[in-house]
């Protein structure tokens, strides 16, 4: 009979902490609206349509491609028939480059076609292919260790796996070969990158990415793998022939160009100058059509203004809805947001990034003071019923959110379960299909509330600590 | 209390059965020989292994490609390796086909790529491609209802979905549109052919397959399109304008050549010209490993010889392991093995084929004497604990067995769990990974039984209805 008693307690305690953090921070007529938003949300929410409409209608838009140039356009118009104050746009420059084939296959002692694709900005071959025997690392370290006699003329073949998990831990540690993989290649003469790809699924794709490629003075073509095709080769090593691979890449550096971070506003009624952000970005990768990467985070970040847009009256911040471009080739227009707005940065309350797919939310991080707590505890009475349990104050924002965390931003993170993105990740499968449409309005449902609130709450957050 | 007495009573009917049965059928030493065989392959078999080596050393093997002859080369030597009595190749004439590429967009009013590949034997574009309009079909038969004037000059789109079912009866249905939509295309005039790819996934892969092609006078390109590419279309088309499609598609068709049925023997010590085939085929589609289609019924039927091989006496009849070449195209190697050995028929006293793929098998069918039901309830004493119930008396023997079926040749057939089958049949992503050495194990011990009991009864099946 201990139980109801200590549930009494801690129910009390529970209403004790409510009431003085009402006194505090969020008015009661606040969360009641909020509450509205999100069963609304829940019931009607259109960003399922959103997502489709990106996908159907533009599909695959790599920062400086004409995809990338229908997508800006059918994010304007979007976010002015959606209702938004202002739309607009702010141009940033890209890096650009053009994918054209990527062919390996094994000639000796196993002849049979594998499945790859050039990582991003990745070199060609020469002219008519390169064939080469492959030397196979654990991992980008092991590759690093390598003395350069083991590497040189050959192929080399990082061979790491990655983890599964919810919070989407192990692409670090996977990732870092994708990176720094190209470069410690190169450095010790190898002919080429050949890497097990950063993902978590047993599917025939490769999955492209991003590579660090600045600086380094003879870049070799740098290819992902599919993991049923790194596994061929780890099979066929384990047979203790040399193993040889002969890869045929074409791809071209094109000269910089323009792109563009797009910008709908829901304009405040009391505070117009001061901002909370939410974001998403709004460039994919090429193969796919950028469903979960991050069509998804477009819909929710589009789909939570619109409904906060549909109030009788505007919120007491502007809530200003950044859809960046070009974050998949390195944060570019997140970056460049902050240094053309860095006398700015000041008016903004708080960023937040959807960005990691399109799973259900299931928990809540923040970066604000200690002593500010007590609103986000108010935003968890409205979470908790969706699922979503309180996370620390480590938030990081999301990836172009990072960037202004970087500047002593407050940020919040709504943190989708990732168990399955890395399965879909940077690949040709990366399509509509993999989106529910009942994960979105739960999306839609956490969002709009940390939204809200963060428009209406007294007082802000100051700036936060950077660290990590 | 009631349950105990009738398990009791159950069990007795049961050893009733069996004495009965075994008065007339299968001897007890033969079944305790069946029980150890099939228990050995529980713990030991060595399936896996066969269908690693024939993934890794030799992978795709197209009939009439190097890959073919590879894998010809590949299975004479596992069976001498594994300890049977005879192997030798029987040679058969395949129609040779390249594959060249298959590239598909949409240029208006949505420009983005589409994941296609060929139908076997499939025609090229002219030079630099074709451009059309779409027009969609629900299913073959809607294309060939429809008035010629509604495709001429136009891009047939069947967008049949096909049903996932434990027993792929949902194949028949879709596997229609690819096997006659292309000719209908080619009489009303159309550009070519779209199919929905004949599969239960949403991944982006196309299923390739073969189709009719015989007498088409003016065979037009014929592409399978990924799921969530039909459903791009599809979505595309519901806007309400027309979409059009460029299709740049290079294939050759080439002059005959030989294939090889392999063929490998346990020779029975009682009966040796008294025949009980085993059979898989040995032929893949050429975009995948061939894994699941058919390296597990290679692998199963391979390890179910080895272990009888392994006995210390012979079995009374001979055991044939036949690895049928070009199944995939016309179940070629099946097709000629019947004409060349049309004599020997009758000394084949029981056929059945393992090709589809590596789940665990359910169901235990036959296609006997009604007269002869005892000798398969005795092996269902074996099959029952292994999670097989028994099925009716329509057995197919297998796509190559039905061919033996179709000239009276009694049949069993070992139904597998089909429900993710046709995610990877015929697509790249018809690899290695997708096959559970514990399945294998589990196929390997009640093939073991099915083909010790029916080499070691008394009398045979004489020959059977040819009806459906």
């Amino acid at each position: 009979m201990l139980k109801p008693l200590m549930n009494f307690t801690g129910g009390l305690a529970a209403a004790l902490l409510v009431m003085s953090a009402q006194a505090t921070a969020l008015k009661q007529e606040d969360i009641s609206v909020a509450e509205v938003l999100r069963d609304r949300a829940l019931e009607s929410s259109d960003a399922y349509s959103h997502v489709e409409s990106l996908t159907v209608e533009v599909g695959p838009r790599r920062a400086g491609t004409k995809g990338d140039e229908r997508a800006v356009a059918w994010a304007q118009q979007k976010m002015k028939d959606l209702g938004f104050d202002r739309v607009y746009t702010e141009q940033i420059d890209v890096k650009r480059w053009a994918r054209g084939h990527a062919h390996a296959e094994v000639t000796a002692p196993f002849p049979q076609p594998l499945v790859v694709t050039s990582l991003g900005y990745g070199a060609s071959t020469p002219e008519g292919g390169l064939t080469a025997e492959i030397v196979e690392f654990a991992d980008v370290d092991a590759l690093l260790k390598a003395p350069a006699r083991k590497v040189k003329g050959k192929i080399a073949f990082i061979n790491k796996r990655m983890e599964r998990a919810r919070t989407g831990e192990g692409y670090g540690p996977a990732a870092a070969g994708r990176s720094k993989g190209m470069r410690a290649a190169a450095e010790k003469g190898a002919a080429a990158l050949l890497l097990r790809s950063v993902g978590t699924d047993s599917d025939r794709f490769a999955h492209t990415g991003m590579m660090s490629v600045d600086g380094v003075e003879n870049p070799v073509p740098a290819l992902a793998l599919s993991a049923p095709d790194a596994n061929l080769l780890e099979a066929m090593l384990k047979r203790g022939k040399p193993v040889q691979v002969k890869l045929n890449v074409h791809n071209e550096a094109l000269a910089d160009g323009p792109s563009f971070n797009v910008i709908g506003e829901v304009v405040g009624r009391e505070k117009p100058e001061e901002v909370v952000i939410i974001g998403a970005h709004l460039d994919s990768w090429d193969e796919g059509t950028g469903a979960l990467d991050d069509g998804a985070g477009v819909a929710v970040v589009m789909e939570t203004a619109r409904l906060i847009a549909e109030l009788p009256q505007r919120p007491r911040r502007t809530l200003r809805v950044v859809l960046f471009g070009a974050e998949e080739i390195g944060l570019v227009g997140a970056k460049q947001y902050v240094d053309a707005h860095a006398n700015d940065l000041e008016k903004i309350i708080m960023v937040s990034e959807s960005d990691f797919g399109a799973g259900k939310i299931w928990r809540f991080d923040t970066r604000i003071p200690e002593s500010k707590f007590a609103i986000a505890d108010q935003m968890m009475q409205l979470l908790a019923p969706l699922g979503i349990k309180r996370g620390d104050n480590k938030a990081s924002g999301g990836p172009d959110g990072s960037v202004f965390v970087a500047q002593g931003v407050p940020a919040m993170t709504l943190h989708q379960d990732g168990t399955d993105y890395f399965d879909y990740h940077h690949t040709p499968n990366d399509t509509l299909d993999k989106v529910d449409p009942e994960n979105l309005k739960q999306n839609v449902a956490a969002w709009v509330v940390m939204s809200f609130l963060a428009t209406e709450m007294d007082g802000d957050f100051g700036r936060v600590s950077t660290e990590h």
